[in-house]
């Protein structure tokens, strides 16, 4: 194993170190217990948001704290959940007097931390409301999941729900926001080749020479079958028609796509996919609003890609373009 | 080789009409011959604003084309020159009157090239200027250069020097700042593994399980030593100490730095990069104006980083800090 770290049990600490000093202006990060919050705390009576789960998807979720998305994110160990702990104390850093919404991914143990900190944080008089994120329509329950996980999904969650927060819904209202962007995301994803978590030294899984997996989970988990390689545009064309078929999306609908790199794929074949699914979705008659194309949701250095498609109406889309400024979202 | 690729001889081209899609608010992608320019042009009267070179290092140059940096992309095959035909092309695309600046890596074909363009340019009676960038403190003399290559410090010109021309600097004004920036900027890099050239098939070169290059080449060219495995810390010390020492930074100085990853290593350990490059610069009394920490110049998919130190004053700083709106700088 080769990696830019000091100490395999110091990596999630340094590497907070390294971007509260990268990005003092939008983000303050806390430590013991570790948690991420906005730098300019939104106004009172406003909704907060917060977001967390296991490192390694950087830039999920502390990349996206900062005006128009989270108020905080709770980073735990390399793919493992935070305890309540830090989950609790964020959740008071974000309450403005209108309540915290908390987006979740759906992992066993993300959800029961989160609902403990919730319910901790009840006893304080902070009132929580929760969505569970589950995307990923490549398999129901998995190696760390009952039911589907949360995938790259969440970010659009997080940027939408967090734009119906700054605009000054309540906390029903943003919560039913999110819900719905979580009712109407897709994705899937597929492993070129497997990551190396720093403090087990080896990788994930294997893979052979011209091997792939497809509908692999964020963490390595298993997708739903193991294929030859095969070009982009057959790759691409497999992922989208299970996302589509999964969404029921129809002519006439309106979307925006995330193709979103796993942490180890050169940009330039993530347009190669951007481009494949864009003729895809022109063919079936579905019109792109708006393409995302880069890292969002990582897997540490794990060559793949995932595809996310979101259907939307003028609401979503507007609060899909109104502004954040994060330190990956600007 | 497992790529996202349909064609191993379609790589850019497939490349740039997905990013053509996905970008079509901020820029016109023109094919035969291949070149990039901003959707919503400059003014009449700005000084236009060219870069371009070999392929594979997305999102540098095309990701910068839009307003407050470049007017026009060219990108050669992967690792390749562009001919001069799509340099004259996007020169003439980027003249409002007032002349043009090609930004130049210095590797031999790309200054060949270049130069031949602005020499048919002045034939259309363009004004042309060229600033060559080498910044990379690595190596003198390399396998496509004469002189020090041109790395990552080129993101930093192209941001300066797009912002003196959008604030109405003449073309001897937009091309001093350019050149001043290049004089106070320097890099150098590390690769932790090779990459592998779609058309070539097999990874540029081979590293042992302990091993890396350091003051590696953005094409994988050779570095100064080979050397085992250290933390990030020690690496980082060393990249530091050589780029400090040859830009002579001192005591009470100001500087933007640039943590870059190299295309295949994660997010997080670019921040515990840049976490130990704020100490070593705290130690000397050097202040960090600002930090960029992120993919910015790759070699595809290549597991490394390098760092760059631009020395700033207030104009300079101005400058970095005046708006952009392109694909990869927002």
């Amino acid at each position: 194993m080769k990696k830019l770290i000091n100490d395999v049990h110091q990596v999630v600490r340094e590497s907070l170190e390294g971007f509260a000093l990268a990005h003092a202006d939008l983000v303050d990060v806390h430590l013991d217990p570790d948690f991420v919050t906005r730098h300019h705390p939104k106004a009172d009576g406003l909704v907060g948001i917060v977001s967390g789960g296991g490192s390694g998807h950087e830039p999920l979720h502390a990349g996206f704290v900062g005006e128009g998305m989270l108020d905080a994110a709770v980073p735990g160990p390399v793919f493992t959940s935070p305890t309540p702990d830090p989950i609790l104390e964020a959740t008071r850093a974000s309450d403005h007097g209108a309540g915290v919404l908390h987006i979740v991914k759906n992992y066993t143990g993300d959800v029961l931390n989160f609902e403990t900190a919730a319910e901790m944080a009840e006893m304080d008089d902070i009132e929580v409301t929760s969505v569970v994120v589950n995307d990923d329509v490549a398999v129901e329950d998995s190696l760390y999941t009952a039911g589907r996980r949360g995938v790259a999904g969440t970010v659009l969650v997080e940027k939408i729900a967090g734009a119906a927060a700054e605009r000054g819904d309540d906390l029903a209202g943003v919560t039913a926001i999110a819900t719905r962007v979580n009712d109407e995301v897709r994705s899937m994803g597929l492993a070129l080749g497997p990551c190396t978590v720093p403090h087990a030294g080896t990788p994930s899984f294997e893979l052979g020479d011209d091997e792939i997996e497809l509908g692999i989970g964020i963490h390595g988990e298993p997708g739903y079958r193991r294929g030859r390689m095969e070009s982009a545009d057959v790759l691409t064309k497999e992922l989208y028609e299970r996302v589509r078929d999964d969404l029921g999306l129809a002519t006439g609908e309106r979307v925006v796509t995330l193709v979103n790199g796993m942490g180890g794929t050169p940009l330039s074949e993530l347009y190669i996919v951007h481009r494949a699914l864009a003729a895809l979705l022109d063919a079936d008659g579905v019109t792109i609003e708006r393409s995302l194309v880069g890292n969002y949701v990582t897997s540490l250095e794990m060559p793949g890609a995932s595809l996310t498609l979101l259907r939307v109406d003028d609401e979503l889309l507007s609060l899909f373009d109104a502004p954040a400024s994060t330190p990956a979202w600007k």
